[in-house]
């Protein structure tokens, strides 16, 4: 038998004691788990950009990996501390969307408010569920102790969502979501929303002043300083700029407009 | 049993080969350790800070556990390279003060001057003990080597003290220690100091030109843009601002007073 | 038997998906697997400063260890994935020199270029090797299965070269190969050619306007904000100053010169 897998996404950066004040609750509680960061550098209360980072890496990892995400601005407040249960994988956190981007993807089975204080540390801090509740949560489920023994089955819960681009005067319509550390502009636009579209027609794509025609297979087809479209490992309409970084380069900022016209 | 598990702590950050080098040499010696990072972004140099945040996250980890702290601006010059050993922990690293903080909330058991050369690396480098002296020390105890084999024990060591708040014509002056990623405000002043000087009476706090009645229970009862006051997860008094960073709106640096007025 | 050990570098960042995509990719296929990263932080697209970082840690690690590196301007070009196995370690990325400065101190047995799809992940983004090439191939690679399995050997591949320091008119001039996080000023001089340029007699150091006679023995051999030059832990000519950052104090950039003379 494999060890458990926990992963932690978190906006606590990595200076503070607070990811390893995370860490050192889960190995106290079960020393066999096998603990992967996924980030700590999310935007701080930045819900979209935690549930983002994590749609995107969290079904690379094997059945059965639980999933410790905490970016909770409304720590201590009446939002409820949750796990989600899917076919695939465990997601606990606060209720505010986090997971939302993830659970599309997912086949959920059941939805857990945790309330079992039994599980969570003595004392529970108004200012750190993820050391004092979230994280000892993680560490009993790991060892596979069944999620109804954490508390209630719940039916609904808080959704955010995601910005979907739209089709306006024969113009598809999207934004920049999430810009990479390389200042690659990862936008809304799906590659199957893309072929949707343009039906094998040639198109354009424009960001600001900026015009780009059809995608390119790669960054390295890029030319010199030019904007390049092209469909990023997300699956998603990215632009870059070969060996540089397009968001320096152009000045775009998250939730800057992208258009795509034949 | 259980793998070993080692913490690390250094000022070393993240882009450069010196976390990865010690923990090659640990994993060279002992490939069972498990390896938890506390942190590498402490300000170069500053022990203080260091210490600090050692000890608001080493005591969250198993018995057993060995803390190896490298804060060491004097490495290569006569201070002793050092492990205490406590009741729960051990902590080994330059005898600085960097375990200071941590030690006061620990039963210590014994200390050694960590001196048998045939623990050390062949080669020792006069500027990365962390590599060459106590990555290797960290590893062999980690087989549960007896501590005394490692050196003398000695009966003093270099100390830093924690700046206590002082009590001045009925108030309760304290001091900012610490600020966290999130811009919070972290006072040396812990929550007992607070009920011991208020005794249950109402108390103003203030910070340059901000005041603050009384504490808040959370960050989430905060109002826009407008400073609270809170224990936070560490036990400390903290100023915070709902879903914004304290310290830029405040422009607060640490060291900055801050009174509890009745 | 002991758990395979699988390093990381890369210029990924820390706070986008990706890191965690290839450590969830690794675990998905072998679980058994220890990673450990050595950086994340290597600027984008800078081949160089990771082929320098991972030859200062990748010897540290035990024998067997893999060193899966990725800095990859080309990802998706025809630039070969490839793998170098030598007689202590295997090196997995992209054939563009990241590897150079590391097999230079290495025994190498031999190359292979990555062509088994069937190790790949079933879909290769043309973007993402890291996740869709790299990871899997070194998962598999910590089976134990044969190197020959995964492509064909070669004869032939790219390599970078290591700025070495030239003798010009009774000087040793070098430059400034890598600045670390302290501002320490890492030259491409090391202790063997200073010494055989030197042979006993006194010499001086100069960069920029700055000079230093001979070498101190350690950090905490410094004067107050004065330039020292020593021999770091890395084996090269060291410029420092005492607890200061010596990059911001002279205002020096990577490829700065150094000259020594007698």
């Amino acid at each position: 038998m494999r060890n458990p897998i926990i992963t932690l996404l978190t906006d606590f950066g990595l200076r503070d004691p607070y990811v390893a004040s995370m860490k050192g609750v889960i190995l106290s509680i079960n020393p066999q788990c096998i603990l992967v960061d996924i980030t700590h550098q999310v935007s701080p209360y930045d819900i979209k950009e935690g549930a983002f980072i994590l749609a995107q890496a969290y079904s690379t990892f094997p059945k059965g990996t639980i999933h410790l995400s905490v970016v909770d601005p409304g720590v201590g407040s009446p939002r409820k501390p949750i796990l989600f249960v899917t076919k695939n994988y465990f997601f606990i956190g606060p209720d505010n969307g986090l997971f939302a981007f993830a659970l599309k993807r997912e086949k959920l089975k059941k939805v857990i408010a945790l309330g079992k204080m039994a599980f969570f540390l003595p004392e529970v801090s108004p200012t750190f569920h993820g050391r004092d509740l979230f994280a000892p949560v993680a560490a009993h489920l790991s060892f596979g102790i069944a999620p109804e023994s954490f508390g209630r089955v719940i039916k609904s819960w808080n959704e955010i969502s995601f910005p979907e681009p739209v089709l306006r005067q024969e113009k598809l319509i999207g934004e920049v979501v999430h810009i990479d550390t390389f200042g690659n502009l990862v936008c809304n636009i799906d590659y199957k929303s893309l072929l949707q579209f343009s039906k094998g027609r040639p198109f354009v794509i424009k960001i600001g002043k900026r015009t780009m025609r059809g995608l390119k297979q790669g960054y390295w087809k890029g030319r010199k300083n030019e904007p390049m479209a092209l469909i990023g490992s997300g699956g998603f309409l990215e632009i870059s700029v070969r060996e540089r970084n397009a968001q320096k380069l152009f000045d775009v900022k998250k939730g800057d407009k992208i258009t795509v016209s034949l």
